[in-house]
């Protein structure tokens, strides 16, 4: 059984005061549902996203071709997050271009599309915004919160900013904060849109443009980090795009990986919002729970009172394994219980989205101890 | 002792075919001496250079500060390639931008500045060019020809296509083929120069433009590239550009990283050709030996008669030890005369251009064996 999915927004007018300093005097939340609330409203499943997707997590919506949801293979009836038994909540990020208030908005104190002006909003930010929808939704604590890569990151906050309400924390493929090279890829896609002359220095939409040439390159670079090395190497290899003979040319493409990260990039600025790319990959920038205590992570991750299940893949060289070890002994030093796996899976980083057999059994078994636990 | 360099230039007229198709009717080299051909002729050794450098290897220029040439640390009186018992030559590749014919000079044939007609180069063919270089200075065979990264891919092409013509192969830091991930970030640098509005498809020297912003990008990733993730935590790590409270901005700099790359990339796009740039990064995409021998190294290898060494650092993700290893197990195969070193450096790819104190040590055995073999 497919779930047909249908997008819900909340309007909240209590003023959100964020951690750079900004403040959104009001603000919409898209969000999606799947399955029921039980009596006990103990068996809710928050799945936080990563820097491009939405809350469209599972399922199609009704009529329309190739809408699965980003992590439709893990979230769904009988899947290893199941939604006949938990009630699972998918949220778009404040500042996202999917629903959410975001830079493509009008900011209802000018009358105008933020755009640049959009405040700064922090994975903290967004752990605030959606505990606030849990309250509206009548939920008090979460079963778990889930997510990987960025997402992984809002699990661990949930964790220390609200350390009474969830049971558990599912933290995949993520890190305790971004080191110099992740900074640095981040910062040459962020120079590609900003430095794009029809960005205006994020005021395009008044301009009727949008500065595909940089979305292009931030997208083609993201791309470059989210496969591992080996994958690139048998899925493309040194492989011609058309024929076994060179061209010759230095602006044609000559071998499938251009191709492929080509079109990745043409896609990806048809439909992507500018400033939503500056501002996500500025809050895995800033994400650094251990800052506030100097550097010490052991100190911060103390306030956590849920149980853990952390996931990293070997060949992810943008989260390594050594990220998510780093959390695990911080944990463990906090006498937390933690389950850990480090899954010898080819796909880098991208493994996270697919269906690793071990990754998927893993989790399946880790959420099949949450139901007994919340229905018992 | 420190070298004071001349450049010197050559034309040739007879014409060049390149293995792309095209024709150069006539062309210039640009190139530095460094030390005396002895009676035998038998003392010289080529240095060849990778994307960024020139034919200025070694020494500096008159009343010019900081003008040091790029392996001025291991080139020079007393250096580990020791110009008092040898003959160096530096020239400057094809297609570069630092005096050879290159894009930015007039076309024979039209009058005009070449822009993006100036044809695809090899390594093949910078080796060709070399060749008869040294035939106009009276240089049968060659000490040695030496090489980092796309320098030591032209050191393995020169014992393919003139066996005979050198003593020894001197391939530090290198591949005998970029991999995927080698060409994809190559085609992102590419495509951020090409698609820059002020690249006009090449002929960006009609319009009085320069495409900087697409320079900048390509100059910004390639220097992720070339660093190791170690060095980066160590030199950057999270460490604020000031003070150390966020500003919370998404395109003002926050971190350190960032700042030194944007430098970098600010820098680079005030000298180097965009064009330049896309040669030769396909000169990178194109070199691969094995592929007239349906991949096959060890028959591609076959050919060699040189001696060899081969040098790799641990930290080079851009260029594996892996890749090393490849050279070293197919010129075994083909028994010749190999010697390998992996070195555990901290510094990356750049580690070819630094001093570590076992690889420069060991390239000074090496050229000490070479010296009392030419002068026996």
């Amino acid at each position: 059984m497919t779930i047909v999915a249908t997008p819900q927004s909340m309007l909240f007018e209590q003023p959100l005061q964020l951690q750079g300093g900004g403040v959104l005097r009001q603000y919409q939340l898209t969000f999606e549902t799947y399955g029921e609330l039980n009596a006990q409203r103990n068996n809710a499943v928050l799945i936080c996203h990563a820097l491009n997707a939405s809350h469209h997590v599972a399922g199609v919506y009704a009529n329309q071709d190739k809408s699965e949801g980003w992590w439709d293979n893990m979230v769904g009836p009988g899947k290893p997050v199941d939604t006949n038994r938990f009630f699972v909540i998918g949220v778009n990020n404040l500042g996202s271009c999917f629903g959410s208030t975001g830079p493509m908005h009008v900011n209802p104190d000018t009358g105008r599309v933020y755009g640049a002006d959009f405040p700064v909003v922090t994975v903290e930010d967004w752990v605030t915004s959606q505990a606030r929808l849990l309250d509206t939704l009548g939920i008090t604590q979460l079963a778990a919160v889930m997510g990987g890569s960025l997402g992984g990151m809002q699990a661990l906050s949930w964790s220390l900013q609200y350390p009474d309400r969830l049971r558990h924390a599912v933290v995949i493929a993520s890190a305790p904060n971004l080191n110099a090279e992740n900074i640095a890829f981040n910062e040459v896609a962020r120079r590609a849109i900003a430095t794009d002359p029809d960005f205006h220095g994020g005021h395009f939409y008044d301009h009727g443009v949008v500065p595909k040439r940089g979305l292009r390159i931030a997208r083609m670079l993201g791309h470059i980090t989210y496969l591992s090395d080996d994958v690139m190497n048998s899925k493309f290899g040194r492989m011609l795009q058309s024929g076994d003979v060179f061209r010759y040319s230095t602006q044609d493409i000559e071998f499938q990986i251009e191709s492929y990260l080509r079109y990745q990039g043409d896609k990806f600025s048809e439909y992507f919002d500018a400033n939503t790319y500056l501002l996500i990959t500025r809050a895995l920038d800033y994400f650094d729970p251990a800052r506030d205590h100097h550097g010490n992570l052991r100190n911060a991750l103390a306030r956590a009172q849920a149980q853990f299940l952390l996931v990293s893949f070997t060949t992810d060289w943008r989260f390594a394994p050594a990220r998510s070890r780093e959390m695990v002994q911080a944990l463990i030093a906090n006498q937390r219980k933690v389950s850990y796996a480090e899954i010898d899976a080819p796909h880098g980083h991208d493994a996270f989205l697919l269906d690793d057999p071990r990754y998927v059994s893993l989790v399946r078994a880790y959420f099949d101890r949450i139901s007994e636990e919340v229905s018992a």
